[in-house]
């Protein structure tokens, strides 16, 4: 841990707006411990810098960095998301330790540099070549322990290749055979890390690998823990024809239907939701993760957004395949593509109409309400994880106070992003 | 000029791939004299690089690089493509020449930092306040010619508020009351422009601005004189209720019957641009430009890019409003956008059905073509003008040479762009 120190940049973000003159002390455990007029010496000042609450990244799968480039040839005309799902199989089946360790140390750092500075990691991937023992989920702790990111290891219950079926190729590398052994894992894995920078979250991969009994089992569970609860759902049309086959209504509906919706629960994707189950969840408080360039590199579609702010839906922002990591360009790519459907601008905005602020929060806070974590602010009692802004950045010239974050997530990369700061250092 | 040099890289992009063993020999004139085995030494030896043609932007409006971040709050709900024109009008009736000067060498800078090398300025923007003389003309070439970019001065005839209207608020400084003083001005600036580096193409602004008399004397004198020709076609609706109403067809149809089209003419944005109409301007050689990140912005909508493709359609990008300014983020966009509406992947393909070349293709060659320009290949004849690719960069870690193209276009932002060179140098 860090000593304790008091922080100082020129422009400091405070939950709707940019302000100078305020300065962060930070205690030695890395958390806020006030904001605003702080007493005693300035121990690091920032120049020509701002500060931004860190990004929260709430879905991941590192490892698939090892994809980007890869699988972006049609020769047999066009593809989908099933034959890119081959690919990355290809990919699963020969990977080991260093590999997984590599890819996502990687992804993490890279990441850090695009001002992410929390993950949900999204951990499906928990076998070596022996497919004895989980040991991937350590290695990946591991690799964002070194890369120096904060970490929720979302671990993932995978049991079945489909609805009523058999793994299949490479998805042996994902098995959990019983919820008992899922839980023993869960106990060893909370002894192991690190409470400083790391939590554990609870998953069932999707409807198509988890059987419904036991989803319910695994998801009453995790709210007996008071762990906050991940699954993918409604990505592909494919999946809501084979759920409505076999269980007679669409994923979400199912979840509406048997297990307790709360804030605690994040469904990824909801591309293809029906409003009424949509907005039955979101009456609830679930969260929605939204995942705009992996959704768009895999050809998913473009959900119903603005029913979903409707109905005060608290959308946050993942980096999935991590074929791209650029959060400024998620951001975007949230408002642009409805602006491509719906042939008009200002989709996300805020209770003024502003896009950025909007956004921002989709990036920061409800990414940490969906992974229950004190981040995504700065503000007293939150791990002091920071975005730095370069002010000199060719990419923001002519920012003003009052249009420096606009100008950021529309007209960035990771161009204007100094560095990256978690629990103060 | 330069001195006549020989270029090698660790790869260079010749065509269809990247190959090693590739020297460059570059003539005094910044001419590419001869690709491959090249007699004589190296005289400048890029460690760690890749060289690809630089990018050729086909259509920008530098001086709206002042609206980077503004116009993005919307008080009254959603925004469209017309309230975003006020502000730009807000901006134009502000401008003096420093001003344009600054925000048009601020663009042209970002645009070599990510890896443009030549730009089609679409310029109507001529006067200064006293509204007399096309002073901006001028310091327009000028900021080109200080920033270092290559540049085709697209200049604008423009005369109408919309079609049969008087000029409105702002659109005074774009004012070209008549053909012979826009041809007067124009041969004042070919004595002007240096050849090395500048040339002029004409266009009329859209049908909105340009009576429909002059549209077609316009582009008789342009045809005789060899000159490119571009004009702004069906970005929006309105356009083409107002097209039908004033002239019973819309835009697009209209060229197909009034003008010759051909390889020298280039409909910019087509979004929503007719199939019969599209085939038609096809099938006589005219180009189209697709501005991916500024029709997203401005909530134009997504052309019908698999129908372009079937028609062997000559696309090309630009970054118009230059909001955001990364070519490979275009690239992606335009890809991506099509992903999103069709719910497949792999639209933008070639023959072997690979993405990555078909989108280079559109941001080099295809460029050129659109602005009559021996530019965006590697090859004799050609203008030396290259993107220089940092092989470290972390964004692209894990590429081969098979992999390297695609994970730069689908993967990275501007991080791996190293360096630009035009004409040698």
């Amino acid at each position: 841990m860090s000593e304790s120190q008091i922080i100082e940049a020129d422009l400091v973000w405070t939950g709707t707006s940019f302000e100078r003159d305020v300065r962060i002390a930070v205690n030695e455990d890395g958390v806020i411990a006030s904001v605003g007029k702080v007493d005693g010496a300035t121990t690091r000042r920032l120049e020509r810098k701002a500060l931004l609450p860190g990004f929260v990244n709430a879905h991941s799968h590192a490892f698939q960095r090892g994809l980007r480039g890869l699988g972006e040839t049609f020769p047999k005309g066009e593809g989908s998301f099933w034959t890119w799902r081959e690919a990355m199989y290809d990919l699963v089946e020969r990977i080991d330790a260093e590999i997984i360790y590599e890819l996502s140390k990687q992804a993490f750092s890279e990441m850090l540099a695009c001002g992410i500075t929390t993950v949900g990691e999204f951990h499906y991937l928990h076998h070596d070549q022996s497919k004895a023992g989980y040991t991937f989920d350590e290695v990946v702790l591991k690799a964002a322990a070194d890369a120096g990111i904060r970490i929720a290891l979302l671990n993932v219950f995978y049991k079945t290749g489909g609805i009523r079926k058999p793994l299949g190729r490479g998805q042996d590398r994902f098995a959990t055979p019983s919820l008992e052994a899922y839980w023993d894992q869960m106990d060893m894995l909370a002894e192991l890390i690190d409470p400083a920078t790391q939590s554990l979250g609870v998953v069932a991969h999707s409807i198509r690998a988890v059987p419904l009994d036991d989803l319910v089992a695994l998801h009453e569970e995790a709210c007996k823990r008071g762990m906050v609860f991940h699954m993918h759902v409604e990505e592909q049309p494919q999946e809501i024809i084979e759920c409505i086959e076999a269980y007679h209504k669409p994923p979400m509906a199912l979840l509406n239907e048997r297990l307790e919706i709360s804030p605690f629960l994040t469904a990824v994707h909801c591309t293809h939701t029906a409003d009424k189950d949509m907005d039955e969840f979101l009456a609830s408080g679930g969260n929605v993760c939204i995942c705009p360039l992996t959704e768009a590199n895999l050809g998913d579609g473009l959900a119903n957004v603005p029913r979903l702010l409707r109905n005060d839906g608290r959308i946050c922002l993942g980096t999935d395949s991590n074929s791209r990591l650029c959060f400024t360009e998620e951001m975007r790519l949230l408002e642009y593509g409805q602006r491509l459907r719906l042939q008009k601008r200002g989709v996300c905005v805020d209770g003024q109409g502003n896009v950025g602020t909007k956004l921002l929060e989709m990036a920061t806070s409800n990414g940490a309400r969906s992974l229950g974590l004190k981040v995504g602010k700065i503000a007293k009692g939150h791990h002091a994880d920071f975005a730095t802004i370069d002010l000199d950045a060719a990419a923001l010239k002519g920012w003003t106070e009052t249009t420096l974050l606009d100008t950021l997530i529309l007209g960035t990369g990771n161009e204007a992003i100094a560095e990256t700061c978690v629990g103060g250092s």
